[in-house]
């Protein structure tokens, strides 16, 4: 049912990093992409893909992880993505518009989810340090990064008043929380 | 399958419009998108969902559609929409990022899929026009409208080469073209 892969499709940021992604299994999910809808068609995103060392620990150098943890500056050796898809834009085209990295980074994680696997869509990255260890051109503009592995934490979703918090938080036991809106509360 | 969803997710911009889709299954949809990754957990995204005319009519009269389509001006009465869901940022809350729009449009869409249903996510809108339809107070901003119906059109995916046209075009049998660029020229 695609309702439980919405459910399961939560954000991962450990993971089992020995349990290895295959190059394959990175091209299931970007050939997932290629199929979604991108404004006007301009299909103006391109892929980077990456599941081995040392390009896994090159990208990983260069992001930033759950901005409201404020005492974990990210996964440890052991537990950091196995593989990672890089969003990137091709200036080569024209962008339709500028959801197009969101459609098609969620229709990855989706697919992922189905296999067990999980990730997490990062933002917060050092572009030009990225571009470099990417050797990328300048007609590509880096536009998301998603980490990808076997997850190894336990994320449950909370829901909160109108206008309650939404910072995620970790409990002792290293469950990780993620306050949600409530279905009332989002409609207009 | 997941990646049966992907393919049969198309972009359908003709429907029974008699087959109606009910606020139920609306609220299902918009529940998909309330659990989606949101950028920072944010969630500045709200939901208008319509269903019933005479709302369906004024939303219609707002949308453009189909831009490389210079002979066809939109679904003709009795092909158009049953409904819409709206989404639109809540200016109250700060975005995380610009993707989200397309994260929860895009999961919309796959869920649709899933029970049979189609549609279409379209960004040419009168937003003023729109805006006073459905009597959206100015902390509301309007961002996308996804339409909703039983698909009555067929819609097939065409491989381009990589410099090749982008553009769908209808065949005289009435099918809807879309050229998808293959797998190997969206890879870095």
């Amino acid at each position: 049912m695609f309702s439980d892969i919405v459910k399961a499709n939560r954000s991962y940021r450990r993971f089992f990093e020995q349990e290895a992604v295959t190059r394959e299994t990175l091209l299931t999910l970007v050939d997932y992409a290629r199929l979604v809808p991108a404004g006007a068609n301009k299909q103006a995103l391109k892929y980077y893909i990456a599941c081995e060392q040392p390009l896994n620990g090159q990208i990983f150098a260069t992001l930033g992880w759950a901005a409201y943890l404020k005492d974990w500056s990210g996964p440890v050796a052991g537990e950091r993505p196995a593989a990672y898809i890089i969003i990137v834009q091709d200036k080569g085209y024209k962008m339709g518009n500028s959801f197009d990295a969101g459609i098609a980074a969620q229709t990855i994680l989706l697919g992922a989810t189905e296999i067990g696997l999980g990730g997490c869509m990062l933002g917060n990255i050092k572009h030009a340090q990225l571009q470099a260890a990417l050797n990328l051109a300048d007609n590509f503009e880096i536009l998301l990064v998603i980490a990808l592995g076997k997850p190894k934490e336990k994320v449950v979703i909370e829901e909160i008043e109108a206008n309650g918090d939404i910072k995620y938080w970790r409990d002792e036991n290293q469950v990780h929380h993620v306050p949600k809106r409530k279905l009332k509360d989002i409609l207009i």
